[in-house]
């Protein structure tokens, strides 16, 4: 019977999920999606990729994103600025965000620095993500803002680093860097 | 007024958020919250705590988890195992997973690692996160399952070490490690 | 004056280091040098490369390992182990070793496990390492030993993860993974 | 015989490294060993201690600084920089320096950073270091510089970053990060 009951809760956990995955889809379906063509897009460099993130007549970045409220506050080549407003999901029970958003965010923002230095036509995959976590983010902590910066740029792989500050008080909650290894068309 | 635009793009992603989180709130609420009173919890060791989550009659763990669709396999002294299904919005439109999904994923399971193998009324935090990327997460991948192991648990540090398999191939998708500080009630 | 003396005991250090590198190289000179020909060595794998180290009518491997006194105990495929003696000039005035001397014994230990699963003709290049120092290593400890592991060795990228223990006491001092990206002869 | 053989070669790499490491020991003692009274050093911060590095007066820090010939060229609250020239016995037998030199660089500078921000009586330990490599080094790159910063100095941990750069053409061979656990005497 006890079993039973831990299946029972398991059972419920799930549909509470899938009922919150439906929901993210219709909310994501009706921001509407992408309507730029695909060979168009082949077409564009990382940074102009990006760009139109950061352009009205563009819907907004994957439903990961809109999930999280990231804002893309600046796209330039070899840097990105994203914004993040914690919300109720992202707490603890202790009133802590879960590790899991800073780290989301970073890689996000890491992989765009990088994405921002690529020519049309050439991909990227990140093979790691190293995350330092220097404060908590708590209730009081607010809006923040991620810096992401390339730093190496190379014919196979490339590297980028960044920081997440606290709106308010401009300090450093975490920072990171990652590694990436370059796709390019003709290899 | 291409300013104007791109405020009112924002202001519908930023709506379709709330509503999303509105709907997050009220699915967490309607499966009940932890009920163990806050004494109770503090007696606890991180392995009791922990294991909890596998128990029928306590409510799962909190909202990011049930977000992401985390299921506790196997909470051991030193050890956890999790599973976690992949959703349609943790998806790019490239049809591949975002990094950010494997990195909480292992944060949660390194961390817990490490939480199962101290006393009552010690906390811990996470100092740092590695991510190793191997492959990518895709539609054919279905369910992972993450293994963590704590490496290491001294009275001032600790570190655990993991990896994120497919359940259906047992390939390895990633690896991890992390560093924790513990907190001591007595210092 | 400071500075010209300043500069004078900039000096004493320079030509000591001059005498030590000086001696250094002849101690390497006296050992002798692999007489492998060079295009027999290109048509050995990783596994048959590194192996030779275990037998007795090659040379050992290059100065920075007779300096480190690494001891090469088992080279297969996807794993060596290498011993360490630590000496003397290892040590700081606290009595403690450089952390650089555990990065150096696991950045051998860590490539060549990813080297032995490497065909003819093929090279790699580490692009990371990540030490996790888990207890010093002062006079008590003794001789050491560095296990290696290829986790995942594809056709672009490899990782490796490994570990230093005490060989008296199986203690992990330190443990450490990293990131190589592979260099096929034809691209 | 070949077994008795192998010994014979690890008998003589061994004999090698003991001449060497005598060496190196004599020379150290020739230099000279910091004369400056323990109590006198406990009351020194972390700054004022490196910041001897500097001076005339002093002698230089241990051997193992002078074995790889790093210069100190800056030492300020929360940042240093330190010069190294390449030595034969670093490099292997492809013509490039071994990775172990990159770490131990490092290392000291990173660790050294988060020292000068630290008090009398304070110490520190490097719990991990991460280091990632975005060019050879190898004979035509020369004397390189390393810099390091301290980014977050807490209570209880502190982290840093840096790099090294090829001191010529100013191009970046690797990047860097550190974790430490800060040592206080009333604890």
């Amino acid at each position: 019977m006890t079993e039973i009951a831990r299946e029972l809760m398991i059972d419920r956990a799930a549909a509470a999920r899938r009922r919150i995955q439906e929901q993210i889809a219709e909310q994501v379906r009706e921001l509407g999606v992408d309507g730029t063509p695909l060979e168009q897009v082949a077409g564009l460099s990382g940074h102009e990729f990006l760009g139109r993130w950061m352009q009205p007549e563009i819907p907004p970045p994957p439903a990961i994103a809109v999930l999280f409220g990231m804002e893309w506050l600046e796209v330039s080549e070899g840097r990105v600025v994203l914004a993040l407003d914690p919300a109720q999901w992202m707490f603890n029970p202790l009133g802590m965000i879960h590790g899991g958003v800073a780290a989301t965010l970073l890689d996000t923002a890491l992989g765009s620095a990088v994405h921002t230095t690529l020519p049309p036509a050439t991909g990227y995959a990140t093979t790691d993500l190293h995350i330092r976590y220097l404060r908590a983010m708590n209730v009081e902590t607010g809006r923040v803002v991620a810096t992401a910066t390339a730093v190496h740029s190379g014919r196979r792989n490339a590297t980028a680093e960044g920081r997440i500050e606290a709106e308010a008080t401009g300090k450093v909650i975490a920072t990171g860097t990652a590694g990436c290894t370059i796709l390019r068309a003709s290899e």
